[in-house]
């Protein structure tokens, strides 16, 4: 597989900020069927094995889960701030819920189940996310299953098509852009473009 | 002037991340023209003097202010990394720039410049932000008039309508919906619902 010429800089500051445990912390902006804006913090699950597919897990009851099923469309926004840097990713938002059907998605949702700490996966039992708090929601702090993911969590990845690079550290800043681009065998390539910052 | 109930609690958690530079960063998601959506970092410079309305600072050239042209909803993602709590603020972008007849705004447009630094003063005189860089890119280090503003300087203003605050201490976690609503003598003010996180 064709590792895509940002990773190595991503992965370099991914390292450098490695002792924050918020530098795997990032924003997501997607589009509501309103047309509207919306935005969260992720926590970023490493990458799809043989892509360069960024991995998150969320809960087939949130919210983002019908804006993307109405726009796939997304931009990830990515600072890292001891090395004052910033990543923005934009590209397609894939769902991989309990019904997808593709082997290779639904055994890394099993996985990224399996590497979820029982807080984390706890939160998959709680009441439904968004939604006003009654006396009667529930949030259990008892983990279930750690093999088998229950039917509401989901994988969501995010398929990189163009890729911008910040560095606020340079005088003056450098900033370099990405573009992924399909060749006449229809294999994708990267073209790379130093911008104004 | 009615300070909105969110204030409170914001205040807090940027006085409770005082110690961190970057605090004060946040990410602001709109969409563009194609319907796609855009995210990137930006500094909180303040709230406009006697409102609720975030201010931001960009340039007159920069991809977000056509964005902001065609659609003018943005969400801002705000999170704080020491009390770990996120603020999502969605709403109304309004920009004030050069030929904007707002006195008001422009006034603060005028006094938002002039507590720039002289480094981001002189960001206002690079080459247009965005463009592929030649070798007829220019970056100035030299800093323009500290008084009067750059035609390209633009304030930008986030008129908040709803905001999500979320607290990822708690046990469970704490989550909190505020709304914007318009009362009879078209006085807004703002209702709370307690949400699951």
């Amino acid at each position: 597989m064709y590792l895509a010429p940002w990773r190595s800089p991503l992965a370099l500051a991914l390292h450098r900020n490695r002792s924050l445990v918020y530098a795997r912390y990032l924003q997501l902006a997607t589009v509501n069927a309103n047309g509207a804006p919306a935005n969260r913090t992720l926590v970023f699950r490493g990458f799809l094995e043989g892509s360069n597919h960024l991995m998150f897990v969320t809960d087939a009851r949130s919210e983002k889960t019908l804006q993307i099923a109405h726009n796939p469309q997304g931009e990830v926004c990515w600072y890292f701030p001891k090395t004052r840097e910033q990543f923005r990713i934009a590209g397609l938002l894939h769902l991989v819920d309990h019904d997808r059907e593709n082997l290779a998605w639904q055994s890394s949702r099993r996985a990224t189940w399996q590497a979820l700490s029982d807080p984390a996966r706890a939160q998959f039992t709680w009441s439904h996310p968004g939604q006003p708090r009654t006396t009667e929601s529930t949030f259990s702090r008892s983990a279930p299953d750690p093999s088998e993911p229950l039917p509401n969590f989901c994988l969501l990845l995010l398929e990189p098509l163009s890729v911008d690079h910040l560095e606020l550290r340079g005088d003056p800043h450098n900033r370099c852009r990405y573009f992924c681009q399909n060749n006449q065998d229809n294999d994708r390539h990267w073209l790379i473009q130093a911008m104004n910052p």
